[in-house]
């Protein structure tokens, strides 16, 4: 039987490490760090993850300095406000929560975050960064950076292993996929023109899956022992709760867990460690300002 | 037997087409392409290398602007003559010949250079770009670009076929691993820290070795059948040579040639199209600036 990786007590434990953190930049630097959330219109999951952010933000006394446009800003308003986030000192990090509503160029929004507090680790610059030898970037994604915490808290060793990314996203599959070449794994990246996903994946020590497709791996899919993190996040219908659905990962979870060597469940998995990946950004980003501006 | 890809026929059909676009631009434009090759010293090496990318220059029509700076130039007066390139109208390209003396910090001369002029593509910015879907990066690098051609010219496809790179340099195996992923083909990336890079170069429909390693890659690590492109210049000894030694491949080609489909020779594959992705990026970036002056 698989160990089962808790994401949210690995969060939990990172959020304690980066309460202390601001403790000590109030204390010893009367630096409070300070992350701008902007959500852009009423769409209901936004809001949610907004909310979940902003309440994280809080629990560990960072100033979560709250913006919200109406769904029909213009794309001009939303890039002043950026703009003048970007010249607000007290502001850390500036993380716009997507989508925008389509009569707004998402790539023109996110290109003028500045470098130093794009916190969600987006921009093609951080993004080659992240993939060139010797090079560092600003900051790492924040859902690829929880994958690879999850890994490396449970006492899994990523270098010399080999490593199946399924999905090849921006903000997920390509990102970890860079970061576990760098991590010295061997990499494949399975994605949705590859013919024979199964016979790679079943290949893998390592499992990323971050294919957006319920329950596609199954247990017949997965290496005895593999470590299996599962970034899928899928809503299937359940008459059986109250909202009429509920959310399951990428993974097969029931019969994968008897063949996985680890495996972190959805929810209760990645979820956590994203929200706790931005706050860990936000910090570094208040402690970088925080040795530039001397204080 | 394995078909031959030959690099140098290839990238003299490309040089034919490049001198019609360098003639076009001349001839309703005005408007003649400019290839700043910069030097730092003498190695013997490098020499040789800025000599052959002047030569093809002048072959297609392409204007080199020399510049040989002293093996003792300082830091400032490399980055002041990258700083006058980028202001020079007549320059489209900027290649500055690597290694440079250690006295002078590489990435800062290679990040000064403007991204319109970047025809190496190395620049972070341009890498993270051709990582990521829905970006155009505005140069491909050279090499990884030349690779893919000669799979294309050949009539190799590339979508829904298992590639493995064989190395992760910044300058090859990784943009090349990008590249394919794009491709849609399913990519491996293999490197000195995988322990079986056989098995895994034995599933593969393309390879790509980028290992600095001669003769590494030997006739049963191929798939019969498979597409294989050998990228390394190793020198090895050859006391039957005037010059004493002899360039060989990352593949063993001898052997590898009865097994391969398809298979490019060291030297006279991939070598030449290297320098003909250097003038086709050169002059692409010619017509950006042509069209951007409404010339």
């Amino acid at each position: 039987m698989a160990q089962i990786i808790d994401g949210k007590a690995i969060a939990q434990s990172i959020h304690s490490e980066i309460a202390k953190d601001v403790s000590d930049l109030i204390t010893n630097h009367a630096q409070v760090p300070g992350l701008a959330v902007v959500i852009v219109g009423e769409r209901k999951d936004s809001q949610v993850y907004v909310r979940m952010k902003r309440k994280a933000c809080a629990e560990v006394g960072i100033k979560s300095i709250d913006i919200d446009l109406p769904g029909d800003a213009s794309e001009k308003m939303v890039l002043e406000t950026v703009l003048n986030l970007n010249a607000n000192p007290q502001v850390h990090g500036i993380l716009v929560q997507l989508p925008l509503p389509s009569h707004i160029n998402e790539e023109r929004i996110l290109t003028a975050i500045s470098m130093e507090k794009d916190v969600d680790g987006f921009h093609p610059l951080n993004i080659g960064k992240l993939a060139m030898k010797g090079r560092e970037p600003m900051f790492v994604p924040c859902t690829p950076k929880g994958c690879i915490e999850l890994l490396q808290r449970s006492g899994i060793s990523v270098s010399g292993k080999r490593a199946v990314v399924v999905g090849r996203s921006n903000i997920v599959g390509l990102p970890v996929a860079l970061l576990l070449i760098k991590l010295d794994a061997t990499v494949s990246i399975v994605h949705t023109r590859t013919p024979d996903p199964k016979n790679i994946i079943r290949e893998a020590d390592i499992i990323i899956a971050a294919a957006g497709q319920a329950n596609m791996i199954k247990a017949d899919w997965i290496k005895p022992g593999a470590a299996v993190i599962d970034v899928g996040t899928n809503a299937v219908d359940d008459p059986s709760r109250k909202s009429g659905y509920r959310l399951v990962g990428d993974v097969a979870f029931e019969e994968a867990k008897s063949v996985a060597g680890w495996i972190s469940p959805v929810p209760g998995g990645v979820g956590p460690m994203t929200i706790a990946m931005l706050l860990r950004n936000t910090v570094d980003s208040a402690k970088r300002a925080c040795v530039e501006m001397w204080c």
